[in-house]
């Protein structure tokens, strides 16, 4: 029997699965955070070690066929030398109770959208529409090529993602607070939830305690709430998102597929868990455009995704 | 003769101003930062006591009849508490060549948007239109009644600001280069000016050098001579600029002025400097709305409206 490992390497775990040929998942193992930007290379790899440990431990000597990885925050020429070294290291790390017996051809390094969407899609074709903390569309066609649109994080453009309708919240709260906005409910929920003697405290809440981009993002929820008891600034909110992000994943489409395929569409992350129809509007939207299109919900996880490149260097997927 | 003094305590310098009954101004000095959410109590007090002394240096033991000062970030009572305390402190120190002679009603503590409005206006009445890094639109009336809009921070909407504009600017540029919007010169033009390999570059250069609010407001100029270069896209982010700027004005002109009477309109902020028409656009769409506005550049500094709050205190402007 064949093996590989496929790692899901993000900002706060590292998921590594140890798949066989069959496509069967034989192990799960859970690291830290391998993303080396946020806490070093050193950490950072013994996160990834730490996976393969727990994914491969009670095993006898299995042999590791081909190996994929996708990570966070990966792109540039000196991001792959350093992650192909830490391959290497893994190929000689002696906690893991593994053989290898891997080619160059073997080893599969991308970045997490790619993961994503071949695990949503249980193949290396189609459209990710990840709508979570951030946000990114992504596409493969059966050519292998690729198109991005958005993903540019927090400040320079993550439309559709929990993030930035947090933002449009706070900010229509603050409008209809000072007059320069429509009223709307969110300025009173906003103030409750966050227990603010006056809205105005919302600065203060956000600038002096630091909130980072996921507590920010959290809020998100609270526009969701608003939206579904009927508030209009908050419903035009979660519009212009779900129009967002249809507008990306047309030019996604156009740019990768002809007008006859059918084409699966994988929407993963937070925003899609809204009560607002969110997902809905997006598939009515889209298939109004195309009725060639299909909204999935996501087949895998990434980490399975990963496993099916790796999978693929020997075994073309379908 | 009688002496006040104003100061105007700001995020990266502190200025105090000496200033006669006559409204001549007798002294300056520089102190370092002193809003104490940035470096602390006992730093931002030593700034302020800097700028002081210097301001009455190689005079006589003159007497300070009155105190205005306008800080950054003061809003909550407890700032106004951590400030008052600072004023008794003052009037003990033994570095400054001054007596004080100071009753509770001649000590006025504000906000920063206050004095630059008094300052700009020479007169407590008005509307102060300000779009630096960040903005801020706030009005007196001669009821003394006050109407703010915007100004909520980088986050949470500084519409107008030059942080604002920039951050646009670079969502366009990427919008152009994936697709998601109309193909402009602002691509090339980031490209080239932060010396990117490729736009993605983009990314990696804001986020992980870490840039803060200022360093990425510096980037509007660029905004600004891509605008007057004809392209749209850039047109379009300053048009919106100075529409947000304008409706700003008309909901604090609404909420303090009847129709009839004759308001001043301050402008102040770098934004204003820009080659594209911003300052004439606002103008013009201000006139066209209402006749008895008159769009102004500051008379004065702020430091020079704290010294006017001041004066007031014993001797009402006109």
């Amino acid at each position: 029997m064949n093996y590989v490992l496929g790692i899901d390497g993000g900002g706060s775990k590292t998921l590594c699965i140890l798949m066989d040929e069959n496509r069967e998942i034989r192990g799960r193992g859970y690291g830290g955070c391998s993303n080396y930007h946020l806490v070093g290379e050193q950490k950072a790899f013994l996160a990834m070690e730490t996976a393969l440990e727990k994914a491969t431990e009670n095993l006898n000597k299995i042999e590791i066929k081909a190996l994929g990885i996708g990570l966070a925050g990966v792109s540039r020429p000196q991001d792959f030398q350093v992650i192909q070294n830490w391959v290497k290291e893994l190929q000689s790390s002696e906690k893991l109770p593994i053989k290898w017996s891997l080619l160059s051809g073997n080893i599969v390094i991308s970045h997490d959208a790619l993961i994503a969407l071949v695990g949503g899609a249980a193949k290396a074709i189609g459209i990710l529409v990840n709508a979570g903390t951030g946000s990114i569309i992504f596409g493969r066609n059966k050519r292998g090529e690729v198109k991005r649109v958005g993903g540019w994080g927090h400040l320079l453009g993550d439309e559709g993602s929990a993030y930035t309708i947090a933002i449009r919240g706070m900010k229509a709260a603050l409008k209809g607070f000072d007059g320069s906005g429509e009223k709307t409910l969110l300025s009173a929920y906003f103030q409750q939830h966050l227990s603010l003697a006056s809205l105005e405290d919302l600065v203060k809440t956000i600038y002096q305690k630091e909130w980072g981009v996921s507590e920010i993002a959290s809020l998100a929820p609270l526009i969701d709430q608003v939206a579904v008891a009927g508030d209009l600034a908050a419903q035009k909110i979660l519009e212009q998102t779900v129009n967002e992000l249809v507008e990306g994943t047309k030019i996604v489409k156009k740019t990768l597929f002809s007008e006859s395929e059918i084409i699966e569409i994988v929407t993963s992350g937070s925003v899609w868990q809204s009560q607002y129809p969110i997902r809905a509007r997006f598939q009515a939207l889209l298939e109004q455009h195309s009725p060639q299109i299909r909204v999935i919900q996501p087949r895998h996880e990434p980490a399975y995704g990963a496993a099916l490149l790796a999978l693929q260097t020997f075994n073309p997927l379908a």
